[in-house]
């Protein structure tokens, strides 16, 4: 996402050429060891069946280790035990998957520079906004916030009051914090997610609610990503607070005042309601659903789907989804399994 | 969410000084008995751990009574029956959850006067917005619709076609109302919510799949608040329909002429399929799901998690959200489960 | 969803008249069978209990046929087999819905012509628009993407860069596509939907994540329609795919690498996980989850809320989620079904 060639902006300086590496530069870089032609050139990744004798490919799960035999791939970032089973070039990594991931970001296209504010955007007079910073088109930003060096708003986004916006944080696009959002340096948000909305604090008064004000804000630690359309709702006294590092996918709702350990990370559409503690180094699959106002020690597998309703003191992986089968067999299924449930069960 | 101190926008009068309250002045406006020193004044609220002198706390669960030893708080809303376990000063009230949540509102930051229309926002020649009512930048709004007193439109809202937006309703950001949408007075909504979207209705025909047109609108009564990224579709034929005071948390989906009764309150992420009926002062828990063509009744509560396939004609509680286990003990129970469904159960 | 009518907008030419029809020319435009006068005109349609007699009504579900007594239709579609309980004008149609459908489209609000660029919108300058696409308000288009002729982008829209949005496509309003989406002819996106943000690929690494880089593109056949505040990430290395005719309803989210086969219809809120390959004419029902890296086969129908973790090679219908009940019964449910998990169980 960038803005450079909009009318109106100040243009960065685009690499035009398609970036290349030699296996001895990547192998050095990254510390890899290296078998074969340490001056070969690769000029892009590739999955191990679309790549090409220009691309770098590679064998994270031995699972797919029989593709070797097919692949086209110039070199292959690979562990050392599979060397037996592919003849090419090669760079060894104890964890091929996270060197890869490493080697891939190199050929990411290249990045808009810093270049100012866009003229449509909306500024507090009050707002301050790093000279290295960038601020998209029909971007707003409200009173009293700040963007730090390096943050790169994109098109589209609203950063009501007393916001602040990290050091080389990147908001693609479309992206909202609303009120008291602090994100530290790095972070990362995908379009359509909402950091700072009221949370949902209710009191029933002679027949009718009464809304609980939602006075808290919303804190994020250094390296946190957050995905499209996700929800993190201000505090209602305190904040609600993600640790450093943490990993949210698309979709997920995350209530007032919940706290999320450093490292843990989220698969799509979760839901963590109110004054729910995670811990750190958790791992909590798609779906799942965690009850507000418990706590989760570190280390927690949550299995996708599930349902967590009680605190969890030790770590290790919980569960609660029941997998699809035929329907007649399910109806069945669950024909037996209310009967479970009567008084005196048959 | 503000706009006021934005190039292009009049300024409205902010209060600069935090405001402050006396015991006296709190205990006569809310009706509530005081015991300790009239003229004690408080500027804020704050959590039983997180209070200072000058703060005013609450205890409304008798769970929490053992930090009444530690606090600080200036002053605590409680319950009459409280009062031996706490020496301090005290405001006294039947419900001390409802009483915080309206002494608390006294401290929500001063909200920007109605401003006009900010400059950058595109309004159609024959929509009409009041005079008193507040247009944020990049707001568009589309031809036929109205924007009634009072009413503040934050930044980045699309109001399309025919609707019409309440007296001193409020749309925090990035709003999205699609077309026949009518909000009713001091409806609440927060960013990313898109009302009057499409129904999803289909008929299959000759092999593919066609629209069946959604030419219903969206009614939503009075006092509602519906939550960021919350999605309410348009009726295909006639309305889809909330009754005053509902209040739905974040990314709940309501399905087109789905129609849910007053005060009923839903957490975030639950789902309700088309035309599906809900009574007045339901409670739906957190990612339940909501047939469609079926009714609720009134005073239902459904827990969280739980998936409503057929019609409830009778107050009470339902569930069926399985807790999450230890995985192995959980996997060992799906084998047995998955066994009562065979067609001779060992 | 229309800017025509806005300051600085080329006006379209609207239809102000309210369109009307003869039956005649209904059953010979929509080759149906008329039973009636076939110079009776209809000037809208509405559902059997508050259609006028200037209106069209239909019955495509016999569970309704007692309405038939009541309605006050003018004219109703419907099966001929239901001709003798309906004494009125009729156009019969083996399948009645599909025909109703195809009717209403009719009276749909007259929709905006092209009308260029409002002059809001922010597009680059390597950025190539048809002269016969209509670009709405506060839209932004990214370097080298194409608008192809006939599309429509509504009002809020963000387009990054490298995207193509295919003839006649509508992009009703706030909608985001973020880097490499290629969108088919008449491809209909509502607001809020995100296509193209970085799937989730994390590789641990001395114990922080890593970004797993997201170089792959999101690839829409035509005429797909894709609902409010649905997600649809881009692929890690090669692209995500919705073959021709998809439908997907609201808060959908589609992981990256997933593949979906033409014609297949997913209902609200269900999450596909990544690199998941689903057949053609599927129907997923809402809330469903469907786990990663598994295949399902052509014509399989996933019930609403189940959880689908392996491969399905078969044609059918599978299902795992289970009905509410009354909360006590279904405590003791649970209680005896934890039991089935005890290693000796009772």
């Amino acid at each position: 996402m960038c803005w450079r060639d909009l009318p109106g902006s100040r243009k960065g300086n685009a690499d035009v050429a398609p970036p290349a590496f030699s296996l001895g530069e990547l192998a050095q870089r990254f510390r890899l060891e290296l078998r074969g032609a340490a001056d070969r050139t690769v000029s892009g990744v590739a999955t191990l069946a679309k790549a090409e004798a220009h691309q770098l490919g590679f064998l994270a799960n031995p699972r797919y280790r029989r593709e070797l035999a097919r692949t086209r791939a110039g070199v292959l970032v690979l562990h050392p035990d599979e060397l037996p089973h592919w003849a090419g070039d090669a760079l060894l990594a104890r964890d091929p998957y996270a060197a890869f991931a490493r080697i891939a970001a190199l050929f990411e296209a290249s990045e808009p520079l810093a270049c100012g504010v866009h003229p449509s955007a909306v500024i507090a007079a009050d707002a301050q906004v790093d000279p290295q910073a960038a601020i998209g088109p029909q971007v707003t930003i409200g009173a009293r916030s700040r963007v730090l060096r390096g943050a790169r708003i994109g098109p589209g986004c609203v950063i009501g009051e007393d916001c602040v916006v990290g050091e080389d944080c990147e908001l693609v696009a479309r992206v909202c914090l609303v009120k008291g959002v602090r994100l530290g340096a790095r972070v990362r948000i995908h379009p359509g997610a909402v950091l700072g909305a009221d949370g949902f604090g209710l009191a029933m008064h002679e027949g009718r609610w009464i809304k609980v004000p939602q006075l808290g804000g919303v804190v994020v630690g250094e390296d946190c990503e957050i995905g499209a359309n996700t929800t993190i709702d201000r505090g209602a006294l305190e904040d609600t607070v993600l640790e450093e590092d943490v990993r949210l996918d698309n979709q997920i709702q995350i209530g007032h005042n919940a706290v999320i350990g450093a490292h843990t990370a989220m698969a799509g559409c979760v839901a963590v309601a109110g004054s729910a503690r995670i811990g750190r180094n958790c791992l909590i699959g798609g779906g799942a659903g965690i009850t507000g106002h418990i706590e989760i020690t570190d280390r927690v597998i949550v299995q996708a789907k599930s349902f967590v309703t009680r605190s969890i003191t030790e770590p290790g992986t919980y569960g609660s989804a029941v997998p699809a089968r035929e329907a007649r067999a399910w109806t069945r299924t669950l024909a037996r399994l209310n009967r479970l449930g009567e008084k005196t069960p048959r």
